[in-house]
């Protein structure tokens, strides 16, 4: 059965290095894995928790409950993640008991023009997905660091390391949604 | 010379236990400092880099810059800082070399209804002040758990532990200012 | 098949409450699970990459692969965990690609006398996993606050809601490790 | 007045890059400064609180309190700092009240062979010490990524771009040194 990935990108940037990362993700996960693109992430409003849902954070909602796993490009701003997506959090995260985070598997990934690779946002964002009991993927990490000398003007990934990497982590990561939809024996 | 703080608070909610908190601090700090309240982060765009910095986010490093010293609360959403603070964080980090946060004095309070009373938020928040250069008060920590039956319906502290613990952290918090702008012999 | 935990605890004190936590754990298991005590990190020398393992790093290696899960008792000091436990770490972490706590299923508890119950300690934990690509169980956390008032002079459990969540996490570790050893399909 | 400071290298590793940094910041230091190196933390036993101080602990504490400043050279095992280190500290921050970290302001560098330059050793440093509620200079970060390009076999630095961050290092950290014992007016 095929195994369908919902990507994110936490970065609103026309031109983000952590879109194109995405895009490699997507162009070297195994044959039978179907990708969707998510960029509600700039509607969403700030998230106040005397409002109810928008609509953005309802069809974001719905988009993670309907796939299979989900990849997360994290930039890195202020050694930690993006305000907006740690705002799409925020929205999808309620209420606790049906949040569609809930078990789904997580991948993440990140680039960045400095040497970290975005270590730290990385760190945070874990840490961040232990609330809502989300299964994240280990290894292997893919933390890119001087991502702007691996991708072209146009985004494309041009450094086959990085596309070596990304195939070790698009072949743990379908074995990793599998192994969380496998059903337990009674 | 007195001390002026500037308090900014993390959650948008009207009825918030963490702007009742800051209410608290301004009533507890020493005689002769001065507070003003930040109210604008709600006004604030989703932040793209992408962007030139709109009225709102010029307004807060405006604000940041005349402060002395700085107070945050900071509630804790997926156990890190709330979005909305992140991005505001955000807008007001760049450019990294005039950001009005780097040098300044900053002190950190939390309030939550479990029992962790924010430590993982403040966590994250000091980490990214890393970034920015920014000295964070260390002692006391201001952790409040189940903060829900420390404040009465009008958002009053009700609890005298609390208040003794902000009194001393108030006191540590203008001695951490006043150390901060003590100009070094050449 | 009857599922086999080892217990590890990250304190050398006589009296640990993390000890007395672990004890508790291993009489809340589901039937059918064996529990082995390690008591070994305390004869361990100081990590030195330059030496060779010690017959006491070979059988905490030996356990740890012996076992089909571990849960680990993390006490906190200094805000993270105990030197005695992050050297017992060093120790069976190398070398990397056949160390054991790779793949291993792992929970985490721990009591504290304060407030936070070894949130800030656990955080780390589960950072350290990361490297040795060790899924940890991220729900229910099992974080005591104010342990001493929670198992009597003998180290028995006496309270009652500690003990419903113990159960809690004996059911949830017991299934984390049923789901890390179901082969996957070819 | 010459300051004192008082370096730590968190490696028992005879050939450890970490030292070899450690002794690079010591040459880069500004005139004026005195630096020893402390050499016992792998005398240390393992930590147990129900111990009373052994000699190492009680000279390493003696040596923390005679300095102005310290410098710790953090290695990153298993993505946090080596148990060496962290048993080290565990013994000098007991009792609390006069534990010789308090208000004794810390530097970190740290040296790896990989790229990440021991950031999250460094990340999870930082957090111990605000338990001690000790002051940590927060920028320039000394995160050196493939160090042993950057010394030679004798343990030489021989990279000026890392000499040059050292020396920028070394000038923030006398001047940290000297704001935190700087008299506060009455």
């Amino acid at each position: 059965m095929a195994v369908s990935i919902l990507g994110i990108c936490g970065s609103l940037r026309r031109a983000s290095l952590n879109r194109a990362l995405l895009v490699a993700v997507q162009q070297t996960l195994p044959p039978g894995t179907t990708f969707t693109f998510d960029d509600q992430l700039g509607g969403l409003p700030l998230f106040n928790n005397d409002l109810t849902d928008p609509p953005e954070a309802m069809a974001l909602k719905a988009a993670i409950a309907a796939a299979d796993g989900v990849v997360i490009a994290v930039p890195e701003y202020n050694y930690s993640i993006p305000g907006v997506l740690k705002n799409a959090l925020d929205w999808v995260s309620r209420p606790v008991a049906t949040a569609p985070l809930r078990g789904k598997p997580v991948g993440l990934v990140g680039a960045a023009t400095g040497m970290s690779g975005t270590i730290r946002a990385q760190t945070h964002m874990r840490q961040m997905l232990v609330f809502s009991d989300t299964p994240v993927l280990a290894q292997p990490e893919v933390l890119i660091p001087r991502a702007h000398e691996r991708f072209d003007a146009d985004g494309n990934l041009t450094d086959e390391p990085t596309r070596a990497l990304l195939t070790r982590f698009g072949i743990a990561m379908i074995a990793f949604v599998e192994r969380h939809r496998v059903p337990l024996s009674a």
